[in-house]
């Protein structure tokens, strides 16, 4: 044992506990059963100080994020979030830190459903790795690749309070005080939208979440199914903040290229639009049509504003702040 | 994308290609299918520069390890590695590393008939992880809890060989340029003892792989599985070259305590006694009786020198170096 078993002391028996773990944290491996007519769907999110989060932020935060950024490709995928292993390196034992970080986990987990089945703790710059596994029914399952000409676009929630915060953080931008708590919990604190994912398989024809920017997240989309995608830009849901913002001379560019917003992007073919609205209105999830699917083009992501196109909106992707 | 998108360049489609696996890396998560009557075996492990590895480790022998520790898991529960997810932090694109441990990587993965499904790749200190993933029957598993007074003790393999490479590397033990060539392959190099692993499923009453050190790991089989453990310390299997260590004046303490192993410690009831041992001459493993289980008594591992007690060998367990 090194010197950080201390950390396993922490990090041991977290989250949810299931019928299907068959073998929990403590032996060389966790043993699990996928039940009968299951597939599993697996993904993994790494988050390291000062690229991902700066240095003093909160370890609650930081354990909630993490699962979230992870539940979010399960909820990408419309998988039901199950299990998870999670890794973590930090410069010295913190107990105070730990702690915070432990029972933050604990409680979002379980929240979630999750259990944490394995962890490796060692010495080092602080970095915080999990690796999410979910399960999918055999016949189904939302990928980057259906998205077919005629089919609608839809996003979940609103875009950009993330990135709104961030650049008020770096003094980019000037936000009130409670502007800025608002956008800064979206920031630190996104939830991830499972249940509205497992709530379109069967009527999303392809989806992703949306982590680096709405254009680079949809032009996976464009690129995966072979087509173009045409974006209202107008139409992009933002927060009664954004708008406050817009109001004081900002512009769409962080809702439609900023990071960090976890919401869901998805297309559906016209026949099923009752249905994706009702299954969203049911969970009490905002889902908004923001455009369509168009036959394949020389441009993937097309930005429309009034109708017309609007190159100068269709920004690169987002990058991580360092 | 962040700038790291070429590491991603690296780091995709990597190992063995299966038929299990319905969506590879590439989608927000992969989607695996388990077979009928299987379960899934799940484990993880990091190594931190500074920690588990030098500044100037081979980025190939570093794939190679971190394949390696994370298959000796799977190998100390008996189960057959599948997939793997992989996050690697590096402080800047180094293409010449990535190309050395991708490839390396790839080669490992594909001999083991494991697949990489899913990674992520930031900036920030050399930190690598890994995920295995892989199948187990439904009625069978080799977990650290079974064991039984009365039961053979077992390791495969020598041991000690790591640990002495550790201590000719950081000169607190002198050897020729020859001894040392042949113990760092041990360390860099470590050989998961995956086919001996399910080879012993159905034989075998417990059993570890042994990464922090004999006597420690065998104190994990000792609490899990409520028994004292005696250890006849001259039957402890060792190299030729930790003989010519002994012989210069060196003792067995790091064959007992040293760490890094990767063999497999595991017990099994004196019937299985033909049948071990058959399993393992039918993969060319050597493998050594060096002990049996009694009834929990104070001392959870015994270590007996010529049959009587010899608690000055009792060494606590391995730390990494640091």
């Amino acid at each position: 044992m090194s010197e950080f078993s201390v950390i396993e002391q922490y990090c041991t028996a977290l989250g949810a506990s299931h019928s299907g773990t068959e073998i929990g944290v403590g032996d060389d491996a966790a043993v699990v059963a996928v039940p009968p007519g299951m597939r599993l769907a697996v993904s993994v999110d790494s988050m390291v100080e000062g690229v991902h989060f700066f240095q003093d932020a909160a370890p609650n935060d930081l354990a909630w994020k993490l699962l979230n950024v992870n539940l979010s490709d399960m909820a990408a995928m419309g998988a039901l979030p199950k299990w998870a292993t999670v890794t973590l390196t930090m410069p010295q034992e913190n107990h105070l830190w730990l702690a915070d970080f432990s029972a933050e986990l604990h409680r979002a987990a379980t929240q979630a459903g999750v259990q944490i089945i394995g962890g490796d703790t060692t010495r080092g710059q602080l970095n915080i790795s999990l690796t999410i596994m979910g399960l999918l029914p055999k016949d189904d399952v939302i990928s980057r690749s259906g998205a077919k000409p005629g089919d609608d676009l839809y996003v979940s929630g609103t875009l950009g309070d993330a990135a709104l915060a961030l650049a008020a953080i770096e003094q980019r931008v000037a936000l009130s005080a409670v502007q800025r708590r608002v956008v800064e919990a979206k920031l630190h604190r996104p939830q991830a939208q499972v249940a509205l994912g497992q709530a379109l398989l069967g009527f999303a024809s392809a989806g992703l979440d949306i982590s680096d920017g709405l254009l680079g997240d949809l032009a996976h989309i464009a690129k995966a199914s072979q087509v173009s995608v045409e974006v209202n830009a107008d139409a992009v849901p933002v927060s009664q903040v954004y708008r406050e913002y817009q109001n004081a001379g900002g512009d769409l560019s962080l809702a439609l290229a900023g990071g960090d917003d976890y919401q869901l992007a998805f297309t559906a073919s016209a026949q099923h639009r009752d249905s994706v609205l009702a299954q969203a209105a049911k969970l009490g999830v905002e889902v908004t049509c923001i455009g369509r699917i168009v036959p394949l083009s020389s441009t993937p992501v097309v930005v429309l504003l009034d109708g017309k196109p609007a190159p100068e909106l269709s920004h690169s992707s987002y990058q991580h702040f360092d």
